[in-house]
């Protein structure tokens, strides 16, 4: 670290600020600085607010979803189809999903991909415990949404042959062109994903 | 707002950390998740950062920089020369003309610049405490520092009128093209300035 000419208190937060992801240096600067001149009151729930992440927060016992207590939004609503499963690999994939407003189904949450080279094998996801959700059989459908690159498609590809032997319909999100990008523009893998997935116009 | 899947607590703390400057909800989002799965003693230590900034911090009472006490690190350092005063805008501006290293003496922060349309004149600025400091004669230049804008060449303009009859030495910050940048892609002020401010090279 450089000498600098904060004040004490000012240089910490900045230094706080500035371990946050998506925060760069001038970020910290301009938010050190707004909270300096910020209403106490603001300030206060700011801080309160990110302990109460910490206090109240935990994993849902049902999905290893992010939850309050000890079930998740989605377990705890009863309108969610308990037929569909869509087995994702961390919270924020359930976020990105819901805002679809196309899926009514339930969640199950891996905690991660397979990446041996990291040492993390099935053992270390939540696995099992999926398993154990399809024993009673009412799970009809499950839909692998790992993320579309090579730890998300191995994951994916090595769940669906463990799921095979069930005898549970499974299925993967579908890969293609983004919406509102530009054909020129995508990648040849994300292009050549487009032509293996093509659908009949009057489906 | 609408409807989301966050559980309450992570809502919260997303909507606070949406307020702060230059954190989009992407950000929001991400900061958000990285601190769910931080440390618990790194949170509080950011928490405590936050509301030691309030706590701890107030406004120097010789030139209205950011202190922590009575007077800030600059005022309090004896090293300082007493002989110039650097005049801007705001705090923030005090801490980009340290990381030059260029200069040694003090500074004066207004608070703000001239702006009648938002019925911000002389009084509303720290302007009358300026005069106050140069009632002993020891200061002998006066460095206008202020934002190279509309509002800030208007207060420069102003302070340099005023000081003229005091007699001591104004100086304005040289304005130009910004060393690193490309003349094609100055704008027609910035040059028309390099132009104006032009130096003979063997100076």
């Amino acid at each position: 670290m450089y000498q600098t000419s904060y004040e004490a208190a000012l240089q910490d937060l900045i230094d706080h600020l500035v371990r946050l992801p998506a925060v760069g240096p001038k970020g910290a600067q301009r938010i050190a600085y707004y909270l300096l001149e910020a209403e106490r009151e603001d300030v206060e729930g700011l801080a309160a607010s990110l302990l109460a992440v910490k206090d109240k927060l935990t994993v849902c016992e049902v999905c290893f979803n992010t939850a309050q207590g000890d079930r998740c939004r989605i377990c705890r609503d009863d309108s969610r189809d308990p037929h569909v499963l869509c087995v994702v690999e961390e919270p924020k994939d359930v976020i990105a999903i819901e805002r679809t407003r196309e899926y009514t189904g339930r969640y199950h949450v891996l905690g991660g991909v397979l990446d041996p080279m990291r040492g993390i094998g099935p053992e270390q996801l939540h696995i099992k415990d999926l398993y154990s959700r399809l024993a009673d059989g009412s799970v009809q459908e499950i839909i692998l949404a790992t993320d579309p690159n090579t730890e998300g498609e191995a994951t994916a590809a090595y769940l669906g042959r463990q799921l095979a032997t069930i005898g549970v319909s499974v299925t993967r999100l579908a890969s293609g062109l983004p919406m509102g990008g530009d054909l020129e523009l995508a990648d040849e893998v994300t292009l050549g994903r487009a032509f293996v997935g093509r659908r009949r116009i009057d489906e």
